[in-house]
């Protein structure tokens, strides 16, 4: 960067010092992963005392522009805040709306229509990382090993509730979690899917109402629609998700409600992460209202946090809370394996899972045990935990750089989704159609609640690994994005 | 054999030499698979004529106790039947009973806690045959070839209804049961329970009233408990299956009857086969009704017949039936592929088999599709069907000698099930734990109905390839069954 030292002004020299080099990243001359001077060059370039350089260093790190590294240095952040604000937070003062029927599946079919009709887009609108970034040659080596091993595999009838070796390791690796649970408390499902299918089946009756995040994934309001049951919306916060005191309002108001739905952690599509109190006052609410809640934690292990977040089960003393989460987002999209603690309704769970569906597939279950056992799904995480944010950091500063003037998105502390609120002018519908004949698939906000809500949102995932190709693709949205906005001001 | 010649009767010397060799098939001096003597010995032996030795291996062969095979002679037969009287038909002048609530897990849960507590039990009370009569090592290879050429089969996520490619296959391998489909008509399903699951959520709601064969498979019951469903139970014979008459007497009289459920081809527990008569009056009887027709079919090329029997989806014209099957029982109990195609229904089990549990795993699909391209499926099936017949004519032989006077059954034509009446004296839940405590299990009766009936029946599979060591076990349970009913007698 240009080392001149700029016109003299009446604030602290610690002060200017920072705000040029704030400008040099905000202009892109320094970009994100670029070393900063060391300590000593930066004293000798500025002529300025080893306090007045610590001052501006420790400034722009306040600032979150950029990082320290122990031994190797301060480096520049990514910083996709810098020109777009956060995202609106919910308005609790609202009343809550009527719960209603779901009714949200023919939407989601036109829409995979139209996705098909498009083969060859770039994917943006999906909901797991690209396929490079999951284990496919180690998976094939266990999945090998273990055919090998155990020839049986596909012709012997596996264990009713799964395999008891993957469910012990299941349940020790819960402590992780904060979740107390031994193998017999795990039952092996279709994926995380089935899970919270089995959980609803075995708390609620058709017609029965249940509180669900707004927004929330669309796969869960399908499952109301297939089960007959009403959704009430609650208020999630772009931050700390479900809004609590939303909730408790609402057990007051509709006492028809038999069940609660939480994604907690980087919730999709928020990428929210719910704060410790919030998790602790949440089991403690439901507890006290009697009323199941059902925790669907499949994101957990993709939060950038050195202590991954804990899931709310870890604050559950009386079984009030059904835990459910897979490995399909964080290991292996095409094994379908996932799990599910039934707290007080484990027994029944366990007979619905036999009734509707027996055991897991052995193969997949063995493999799986492998991969936990030897600590190879330790490192795949660290190793996709760094990927995926390399990918949502070049992703945000495209956005930051290329949607219009209205955008607002706030940058998820991990997993793979971006929630982003379009200028009001923009209809995420008109928006999704558009996007497709740029060769883009994106997640129009519509689909993401029953109550019509989020019609100006779109969810991005990071898809591809190919840094370039999403940037580019991000930058085409943007002006797309423009020219929506522009064309609605047209009068 | 003893070659003497009997001491002369009033009766013609063809029937006289065919007593003398009835009775030693019965005393088991000639036993089962034992080649006959040539025509030119016997003619020598007996010092009669070629038309007396033909007309008394015709007799014989008349009474299905030797069988002609083409090029090598004449062999004894099986004769299960020689001493024990064919099941009891049901009694159809009785009214249908009333349909009930289904409550029938804790039966079953109670049953499988005790087989638990005996794990060294032989088994004869499974539904699968025995794990060496499934192809593990072509299966082994199949699905270690498939992982080497396509590596991403664990890591990448799958289509929807299921592997393209395999649901061609499927479709035009239909067409052998009568069914004429395309690829689109076919969803891939866990097992063949998630089909029959989902064909009745797709059809009834909670409360609903549900026509199901009596006796009938007991997972079919626990699926209409976990689902909240009435179960209508209509007689169904140990020969010909579902009686359609008392069907359609009670579609007339329960006009809340929402479904019907068959199993048309080797009913379980029964053994028996719908001829095609009744499957065509079946089928226009509930398109009639407007009553969808929910087929459930894993046990159709299990049966003896060169030419297998059709499906009742053959005579389907506007889309009454759902047809349900897998290759659990076929193929590969731990592979876990089942089908559905949802006639009128298919595009809603469409949506409800996303909802609940998305695709199946792509890995036993894509080895399922190159075993039906191969013909190694065909091949297979051929050498399943003989194994299963040897060991059910050994079986069969087995109860006959051993089971006390009073017991009655007819022999399936094909699968791996005998359902055996006990003499009235032996209820089938004492028999269950008693024969337990020898060190086997059976299935007793009253699991195969939720209306208490059954209680002096059990169901008895073919469960291990060492002939002898089945033959003893079964020998064992005729004795237990003798002292049963000694007991009872006693005053």
């Amino acid at each position: 960067m240009n080392a001149s030292i700029p016109a003299p002004d009446d604030r602290p020299l610690y002060r200017q010092l920072a705000d040029q080099y704030r400008r040099a990243i905000d202009n892109g001359v320094l970009r994100p992963g670029d070393r900063m001077p060391s300590m000593r060059a930066f004293m000798q370039r500025h002529g300025v005392s080893l306090a007045t350089a610590t001052e501006s260093y420790r400034t722009l790190e306040r600032d979150a522009l950029i990082d320290a590294r122990p031994r190797a240095g301060y480096f520049v952040r990514a910083r996709p805040t810098a020109t777009l604000p956060a995202a609106t937070e919910p308005d609790l003062a609202a009343a809550p709306g009527a719960a209603q029927f779901v009714g949200i599946h023919s939407a989601i079919s036109a829409i995979v229509s139209k996705f098909q009709r498009y083969p060859d887009a770039l994917n943006l609108g999906g909901a797991t990382a690209s396929p490079d970034l999951y284990p496919t040659d180690a998976l094939q080596k266990a999945a090998l090993r273990a055919l090998r091993r155990r020839p049986t595999l596909l012709t012997a009838a596996g264990h009713d509730q799964g395999d008891p070796e993957l469910r012990a390791i299941i349940a020790r690796r819960a402590l992780d979690a904060g979740i107390q649970i031994g193998a017999d408390d795990v039952i092996m499902t279709h994926g995380g899917i089935e899970a919270v299918n089995l959980a609803l089946r075995a708390v609620t009756q058709p017609g029965d109402t249940v509180a669900v995040e707004s927004p929330c994934f669309f796969g869960l309001l399908q499952a109301l629609e297939s089960l007959g049951l009403r959704a009430l919306e609650i208020p999630a916060s772009p931050t700390t998700g479900l809004a609590i005191e939303a909730l408790a309002f609402a057990l007051q108001t509709h006492p028809d409600i038999k069940a609660v739905v939480v994604v907690p952690n980087l919730q999709n599509p928020l990428g929210s992460v719910m704060p410790d109190t919030h998790k602790a006052r949440l089991v403690e609410l439901c507890a006290r209202a009697g009323i199941p809640l059902i925790e669907d934690d499949p994101y957990r292990e993709l939060a950038d946090a050195a202590q991954p977040p804990r899931s709310l089960k870890a604050w559950d003393a009386d079984g009030t809370v059904i835990h459910c989460t897979s490995f399909n987002k964080t290991l292996a999209p095409g094994m379908r394996v996932g799990w599910i603690n039934g707290g007080r309704w484990h027994p029944r769970i366990g007979m619905l899972k036999f009734a509707q569906s027996r055991h897991n597939e052995q193969l997949s279950q063995v493999v799986l045990a492998e991969f936990l056992e030897t600590n190879a799904y330790e490192r795949h995480l660290r190793r996709l935990r760094d990927r995926l944010r390399i990918q949502r950091e070049r992703m945000a500063a495209a956005i930051a750089a290329s949607f219009p003037d209205g955008t607002r998105f706030t940058p998820p502390g991990g997993g793979m989704f971006f929630w982003i609120e379009l200028p009001r002018e923009v209809s995420s519908s008109a928006f999704f159609a558009a996007a497709l004949d740029e060769g883009i698939r994106v997640m129009p906000g519509t689909v993401f609640s029953n109550a019509g809500r989020f019609d100006h949102f779109i969810r991005l995932s990071c898809p591809s690994t190919d840094l370039d190709q999403a940037d580019q693709a991000v930058r085409r949205l943007g002006r797309l994005a423009a020219r929506l906005v522009a064309h609605a001001r047209t009068p």
